[in-house]
């Protein structure tokens, strides 16, 4: 835990908040701190910074934000596409989707998608919250990744990722993570783009119908590297890779 | 199990090998092959390409080796340094380092790692096998890592590491996963390099003392990201981030 993230019913004054769960047992067992010592935290979709702790009680703690600042989100705005994995593989990517900020999560349905994980209990947003919450925790960010799961494939991509991107494509660039040959991310990826999204296919890989209809809404294939991983592997190699060109401009 | 690997036990003949574990069930459960069907195949830390189906007996599938070709490492080879994570995580790392092509994966000891991890069964190498296997399997490879355990910080640093390197320095370049202020792994990656070699530090970071040692050393700090990453993501991200660095040349 990394980054103590605050919501608003931890809220107990203008700038007070009470934790009495696995929160206040990271500041007293693990960060071991005292009254008066101060730890980062972050409040949910807001600002960060340093609180104090005013004062403990059992195991139950007061903390006081002090020095709260925003801080940016990055060019280019990242958003995932994945085709729903199973439910274990699913809880990976939620915590790193937030952890290494991606902005939204999209989960849709392809052919080589079991149905049975659209049944998960994981499907549900209450449910996804703790392991959001846990990669925002890890990577020290408190946006939290906004997930839409999508039982339909060709709608999605034929007119709801257009809406999403303002129907304006022209400041969006759209990336396939491919297993067939291409070209590494940089020959694909646009510096100037405002928003990248990146799609990633199931175990076992997107069916050509798939790769054909999501070329011709504009995404273009490129290679991760010369070995085959698994979804939670590639999820991060692309974020990874995309940090790399993000930050070489 | 993208690639099955094939050992010297599994030998039956020329060119024969007789298989009755998971790998033989994956055949016949998952693969749904028959007698005549080809599989993807690859010789430990030898060749790889497919063989054919020759008899199934129950459980036991007997395969003959057909179009097998060496593929070249690339260029540069990565070499890992990482201080010697708790067991849950050295599994996943040994599973990625294998999928991911390391050369060979280090286990260092380092003031932030507990004692009690060199007492874990994991640090022998038998233990390791299957889970360098199952990485192999993954990411299509079968050149096995090289697992070497230093339960000494300073030695390895000072002395070990040079002649690992052949005493030749100029050929190596070496690098510093930072937590601290640096640059993106673009500002120290050297193209020409023949072998890199990347340390990874402890949940907690090294101290003080071991990053000025490691940077007396040649070690290069650079940063991975914004985010702050867990060992095994860290893993995952910078070799992912050196892929694309020398696909791009």
């Amino acid at each position: 835990m990394n980054l103590i993230i605050l919501t608003d019913t931890d809220r107990i004054g203008n700038k007070q908040y009470r934790l009495s769960d696995h929160r206040a047992g990271h500041i007293l067992a693990v960060l071991k701190l005292e009254v008066g010592d101060t730890v980062e935290v972050g409040l949910l979709n807001g600002p960060q910074g340093r609180a104090r702790l005013e004062s403990i009680d059992n195991d139950r703690v007061d903390l006081v934000c002090e020095e709260l600042a925003v801080i940016p989100p990055p060019t280019p705005q990242v958003n995932l596409v994945c085709a729903l994995p199973r439910p274990q593989t699913l809880k990976k990517i939620l915590i790193t989707s937030a952890m290494m900020g991606v902005r939204a999560l999209h989960l849709v349905r392809a052919n080589r998608v079991e149905k049975s994980y659209f049944q998960s209990p994981l499907i549900q947003p209450e449910n996804q919250l703790p392991f959001l919450l846990e990669g925002l925790s890890q990577g020290k960010l408190t946006r939290v990744p906004d997930v839409q799961v999508h039982d339909r494939f060709r709608p999605f991509f034929e007119d709801r990722l257009n809406r999403l991107d303002g129907n304006d494509e022209s400041s969006s660039s759209r990336l396939l993570c491919s297993t067939e040959d291409a070209g590494s991310l940089d020959t694909v990826f646009d510096p100037g783009a405002v928003r990248v999204t990146v799609a990633i296919g199931p175990e076992g890989g997107w069916v050509p119908f798939e790769v054909e209809l999501m070329q011709s809404v504009g995404f273009k294939p490129f290679l991760l590297g010369r070995w085959t991983l698994r979804v939670e592997h590639a999820v991060t190699a692309a974020l990874s890779q995309l940090e790399l060109l993000r930050t070489m401009g």
